[in-house]
């Protein structure tokens, strides 16, 4: 379940998610995952499948005008395979729902639909069905994917304990240019690495940077009931970006996740730079979930993550 | 695949589809009913897994300022378990997808959101997961639904066979009234009757009414390369609908559905009436797919549709 933070100005979304979430423990046996990570689980005749939705919204999420379609189909289907790596799970199937303006003439919607097909079907996730509306509105994609855990199961974010390991893959901060362009439109969802990793560590817990490193840590820290440390001079910036940036910045789609104490990783794996940035510790009442340590001063981390919005 | 026909304007919807679909052929064992049913359905882990995706938006398939919200959380969700029952299948879970407009109040978001998950649990469906963004638009949710195969398997469009007699649930028409009030609104989806249909016949072919008779007969008479023949004094009129209103209203969410030729089917089942409307007959190149025979005359089926939005 995804809420942007400071997308929602009039609704709270911390009282509208904890409404959801109080029932979880109602959802009964079938639910294997429920509303509150990158994806849900359900176990459907003896398997275990996980789904999760992203939606896309001309004007938030991309600047129509100046962004190739293209690169909106690729994203709408992208965003999502975020998600599927955000659980160490393998791509199977996505929907696709579509609000066209009023306006648009047929190239436009074939081009669209034309690179989310082909998206899907690089990553192994069919497009499996859609509905398409045309309404007063904004352009708007609304993606499912389905997913089946990879080779140690669904990782969540609930995992982490004291004294293990937090790590990053690639570099963050930057994502969205001015005009709307950037790596945020062409960014590699991390399926691979995410495999990768499982294959060979136990990893504890695991979530992609949507929000910014600061808010999505945070999360893994809530939902592990641990604090987390981050020691700022590691943080691997983009270009250009210092480390608030690149904590703060959003759309990295790159992945966190947390290892046990001694494990040694590679600087590199499938590819991406992998880097070590801070570590899980304890968490004491009304201490924040996250911290970082900057040049002797310990920040409340939570304070850092992606102003929806803000460059496009 | 869902593509309202009059709702696409600038679109022309039947080379989209026909572009999507041109693609079914290569999409991979895995996928075992592609885009142009009422559900998609992948194999994951052994399990058949049903997924479709549908969607709402203000102005289109509701008024917002007339119509509860409780009623428009309500029908984001049973359109979509209509098309379940369009498979003969049984729910698993849902996902919701909710676009808010910005000046919306928390109190409006958490009624639409407990309306979505009441509804949802009531037909054993529970929300596993979600996305809200707020943004300069209309109110949309767009719902994702998983399921699994009844007691023979998933039913498809395609199985009429000519000589196969064509049956609908319940009355028809009037659904959507000129204040955008009725059935659309409070239907029950057709679960309980699709799987006791299941249970006791061989159903040929099965689709839910959302288009219109006439649309959505077409559908299946398209995918099953046959010719249906409807008669339109057995058409079940709701109170105040001629045939043709029946047939051309939209949003009945009853089913349609073939069955064997010599089949005795009582007047009522689950608490729903049963009426044979027509039969299937062998198409001959250049005919309708559906025709529809009233005074002695034949008549073009497929004209019949629902003017989308055209009461709303």
């Amino acid at each position: 379940m995804h809420v942007r933070r400071l997308e929602l100005q009039a609704v709270k979304e911390f009282r509208l998610l904890s409404r959801v979430y109080e029932h979880n423990a109602a959802l009964g046996a079938r639910v294997l995952i429920p509303p509150g990570d990158d994806m849900g689980m359900v176990r459907i005749d003896g398997a275990e499948v996980l789904a999760a939705v992203d939606q896309i919204v001309a004007g938030r999420h991309f600047t129509l005008e100046s962004t190739p379609l293209a690169l909106i189909g690729r994203k709408a289907i992208t965003r999502n395979l975020s998600d599927i790596a955000a659980m160490a799970a393998r791509p199977v199937a996505a929907l696709a729902a579509v609000v066209l303006p009023f306006d648009w003439r047929e190239s436009q919607a074939l081009e669209l639909f034309e690179a989310m097909r082909t998206t899907a079907e690089r990553y192994d996730c069919p497009l499996i069905g859609g509905d398409i509306s045309m309404a007063e509105a904004p352009l708007m994609c609304s993606v499912t994917v389905l997913a089946r855990p990879g080779p140690r199961g669904a990782i969540r974010r609930s995992g982490a304990k004291p004294g293990d390991g937090v790590y990053v893959s690639g570099r963050l901060g930057g994502s969205v240019q001015a005009d709307g362009s950037g790596r945020h439109l062409t960014f590699e969802p991390r399926i691979e690495l995410a495999l990768a990793l499982a294959e060979r560590y136990d990893i504890h817990a695991l979530i992609d940077i949507s929000d910014g490193l600061g808010r999505d840590a945070g999360h893994i820290a809530e939902m592990s009931g641990v604090q987390i440390e981050i020691d700022a001079a590691r943080v691997p910036c983009a270009a250009g970006c210092n480390w608030r940036q690149a904590m703060g910045g959003g759309e990295d789609y790159e992945l966190c996740f947390i290892l046990p104490a001694g494990v040694e990783l590679p600087n590199e794996l499938a590819g991406v730079a992998l880097t070590r940035v801070g570590m899980v510790k304890r968490r004491i009442a009304d201490e924040p979930a996250i911290v970082v340590c900057a040049g002797g001063e310990t920040i409340d981390g939570s304070t850092l993550g992606w102003e929806h919005g803000a460059a496009t």
